[in-house]
């Protein structure tokens, strides 16, 4: 997957630096995008903030490109992924804790009963997060994601989590890149489980990965051997109101374009619009249930709904999956 | 400043991409570095893990270099810099706060009393800074900032503040990023406070600058005119065993570099130390009573003790300023 979002990236350095996007080229970029406003609008974008001269012209250091990851850049359904990794670390921790089968929400998961993990609500998803991302280092935890991803499978698609991600977000995330926008993933979902694939998968390095966090402690358990300890206490929450928040404190300049999909999105898309000049606001709207899911305000996970009445007032570009798309995930591609 | 900086880069760029540092050309390299161990160490560190076939080869991806601000990169007597601002924004905010004339610390800083606010510690220092630094907009406090190292001048050189970086270390980022290594900030300094003049002094974007920092809350005192409201509670002290918190944090990846001067970067530079491969640990020792500060062990500010031990031991990179340095800052170059 990273190969082919380099290849495109190559391509598009070529095109986006010696000549900004232009009618000509358009023809080959973004080829996953049917030929509607979502990509007329992002190649007008690209050409009129990287052509010299132009009246939107915006300097090579302050192209901040921001974009949410759950249902952005890949699925979210039927939970959100972090979540199926979690549930899977109880069922492999179990043995371990014998309590859990008595305790709520541990209990639900381990009987199946994802009813009863969803009434457990934040609060008790909160605590499984605790007892499955800390009391281990932050290497450790890494490695354990790396080989959670290489064998957990979709349970829809059957396939790694990774391989679904979305091809023409790829594609932009690429276009992007070779027109030297800086790209940043500013996530709801845990910074160190992000990083330790977004690298691959996106090209997307884990200095440009914002996400919520637990607290980290430095300790030295023998000499001249430090490590950071994860522990189960909750730092940040990078959704919401804190998106411009973890923006403002992690990047420091507001970006200049912004990608989301949900109500979680909708301030970091405020305030990314309320910057001076030319400004990209995009939301995915999640409307083709044969290929993928359909839903959108009445959905638990990635509700879009206050931030679909605002993109429609204020004309930002919202993606209609069904419509828009060629391909959703790279492995349709012929 | 920053146009000294950026040829220097460009020069390095010239030799450090096509032919990584070598002898020939070394005679060119960090001008104002005498000829001793630090300048070599560093020569040395850069042609072996940027030569392709060295078995110690660091991808670029990899090459993460870190520096602590204050004391390392500029000078921090008699007084941090920052601490300097706060108190002239006291006596500028003090017409508004009758109340200060009576209640410490703010009271010593009214009287010129700078030992009734050194004994008001660490926690009155806290309370300057929460007075000084919140109760406005993020934007609004990067202008303060501004126009404060416009007009502000260093009692004892009477110069801007911005002028009392260290020119060997500008030649160091300058070369380190001429090598493509990506280079960051991560000093106890305001993230804020630094961001408004980094990138021009140093050429390090914001987005490479972590520090301690504030809550900061986003609002929406006017429909779709999004704020971000500093507010007076401390949010991360990113310092001591708090750096490699905060590399860990926004940068997720170990750094291999890594340069300081106080006790207060011994964990982020053993941090660095402990990863695998060659690594580069480097103190500055303020010895130069005559052109900078001297002091080391029993200052409380900026005190050099467990780490300088550390160093000794560990053989470490410690630069002598008074030995190893032709010149200090960029006004005294011919």
């Amino acid at each position: 997957m990273y190969r082919r979002s380099f290849l495109t990236g190559m391509f598009a350095l070529g095109v986006g630096c010696l000549d900004p996007v232009d009618a000509d080229a358009q023809a080959d970029l973004l080829p996953s995008w049917n030929d509607g406003m979502p990509r007329r609008a992002l190649l007008d974008f690209i050409t009129r903030t990287t052509t010299a001269g132009s009246p939107d012209y915006i300097p090579v250091e302050q192209r901040i490109a921001v974009f949410d990851n759950d249902g952005t850049l890949w699925s979210e359904q039927p939970v959100y992924f972090q979540v199926a990794f979690a549930i899977d670390r109880v069922r492999q921790l179990a043995p371990s804790h014998p309590e859990w089968q008595t305790q709520a929400p541990f209990k639900s998961i381990l009987a199946g009963d994802m009813a009863g993990l969803a009434a457990a609500g934040d609060k008790g998803l909160l605590e499984v997060i605790a007892a499955t991302h800390a009391g281990l280092t932050t290497e450790a935890f890494t490695q354990i994601v790396k080989d959670w991803l290489a064998s957990a499978r979709h349970p829809r698609f059957n396939r790694p989590y990774t391989d679904l991600v979305y091809q023409p977000m790829l594609e932009m995330i690429a276009l992007l890149q070779g027109n030297t926008f800086k790209t940043f993933i500013v996530s709801g979902g845990g910074v160190e489980f992000m990083r330790a694939w977004t690298e691959r998968v996106y090209g997307i390095p884990p200095e440009q990965v914002i996400g919520s966090s637990g607290v980290v402690k430095f300790e030295m358990p023998q000499p001249d051997k430090p490590v950071l300890m994860k522990e189960p206490k909750v730092e940040f929450i990078d959704d919401g109101p804190g998106k411009p928040v973890g923006v403002n404190r992690f990047i420091g300049r507001r970006p200049v374009f912004a990608f989301g999909n949900s109500d979680g999105d909708q301030q970091m898309l405020e305030w990314t619009a309320a910057g001076a000049g030319l400004r990209f606001m995009g939301l995915v709207h999640h409307t083709d249930g044969v290929r993928e899911y359909s839903y959108d305000r009445q959905s638990r996970i990635g509700r879009l709904d206050k931030a679909l009445d605002e993109a429609n007032r204020r004309k930002w570009t919202v993606v209609d999956m069904k419509h828009d798309w060629k391909a959703i995930y790279p492995f349709q591609l012929k």
